[in-house]
């Protein structure tokens, strides 16, 4: 059976968690925390990073965006023209345009620092970083996530999905990284409708399921967090 | 005909460069300062980051790995067996993590804080960030590099390109990465030596030659730069 080595509150991995329920893929699901610099862990992935996935062959693949298209290559097929990569190059760009939007920018200027400030420093001994959270760290990425917002909501102006008119990978990372944040609390979903309704969306579909499912020790989510309507 | 926005000393610009070169792509190149946050730029790609490749039917493409992709889709066929981003899953696995160790990893622990501190840092005004380099942050990248040296050197001792038995994108990702920081002056090629003859072997391609020939103004190429015999 593939395995998956995940961290519950890391987007990276929820976005293929997320990709791997649409697949509809039996799976074991490893929790792994990457600060322990575990060393079976560093021979499967030397960049010491989340996601990896150990296909059912001992293929490694790791890394969200490798994992992505790797599962597109070898499973996603199947699902024809509900494919969360889809055929055209033009709206191929688009797709990954926005994996790599919420991925990168998203992730470093929200979910990231807010994870870390909240969950990682937790867990982190104090010469390694640990400590209580920076108020001003997480104060700017509760600035930011308004800009992004505001961007999603821009593009359901156009579109009902992220990247045209079906759920893609693009819809499956942007609800991994708000996915996060949300069970942080810090979501602002009352700033814009259209997102709301989207993302209420995307968290009623049984691939969404398991992450509703996710507690972490010591860090109760946010009360509306696994309530489908929020 | 293909417009391609690039900075001539930034990596992911480069990366492309030698793709549109291994595939011979005539093009126009237009040299853009993501810093000035010139709007039709930010139009063409709204994250504001380089490359962006707008193609000849005005579809625009943002972004290096989703550019790779795109020209892999669109034009990679035609290379046949030399295809830069190969058939089968499994090696593709392999580019794909490689191509994302030199464009994320190498380029934030090394070849980003050389050539902001370098180079973008004079071209920004002082209310920017703009100023004298920081020598903790060169410092820093310096030791970095002599770990990704190691990483390379041991890859080759095992394969005769980067990811297998022939040239494929981890190669031109790796080297566009390692050509920013050798513009530089700052790569110590003496300490690897497998590292500098499959460098000196990318080096001479013909898609390498107008990389060699970049000046930029003001800050002139370590002695080397353009040596195919370094």
């Amino acid at each position: 059976m593939p395995v998956l080595y995940h961290f519950p509150l890391d987007p990276a991995s929820r976005f293929i968690r997320l990709i791997m329920g649409e697949l509809q893929m039996e799976a074991e699901f490893i929790e792994e925390r990457t600060h322990e610099r575990r060393r079976e862990f560093l021979l499967l992935n030397p960049a010491g990073e989340l996601p990896v996935l150990v296909e059912h062959d001992g293929q490694v693949v790791p890394g969200a965006v490798t994992i992505a298209e790797y599962l597109d290559e070898t499973r996603g097929l199947v699902l024809g023209d509900r494919r969360l990569l889809p055929e055209a190059p033009a709206a191929r760009v688009e797709v990954r345009r926005l994996i790599s939007w919420f991925g990168h920018k998203f992730r470093a200027e929200v979910s990231e620092p807010l994870v870390h400030e909240k969950i990682i420093k937790r867990l982190l001994p104090a010469e390694h970083g640990g400590g209580a959270p920076d108020p001003g760290a997480m104060r700017a990425a509760r600035a930011n996530i308004r800009y992004h917002l505001k961007y999603i909501a821009h593009l359901l102006r156009q579109r009902n999905w992220l990247a045209g008119d079906r759920l893609t990978y693009a819809d499956l990372a942007a609800a991994a990284e708000l996915s996060a944040v949300d069970y942080l609390g810090d979501v602002p979903w009352n700033e814009e409708e259209a997102v709301r309704h989207w993302y209420a969306t995307v968290k009623s579909r049984p691939s969404f399921r398991p992450l509703l499912a996710d507690r972490l020790r010591g860090v109760a989510p946010a009360a509306a967090y696994a309530d489908l309507d929020f």
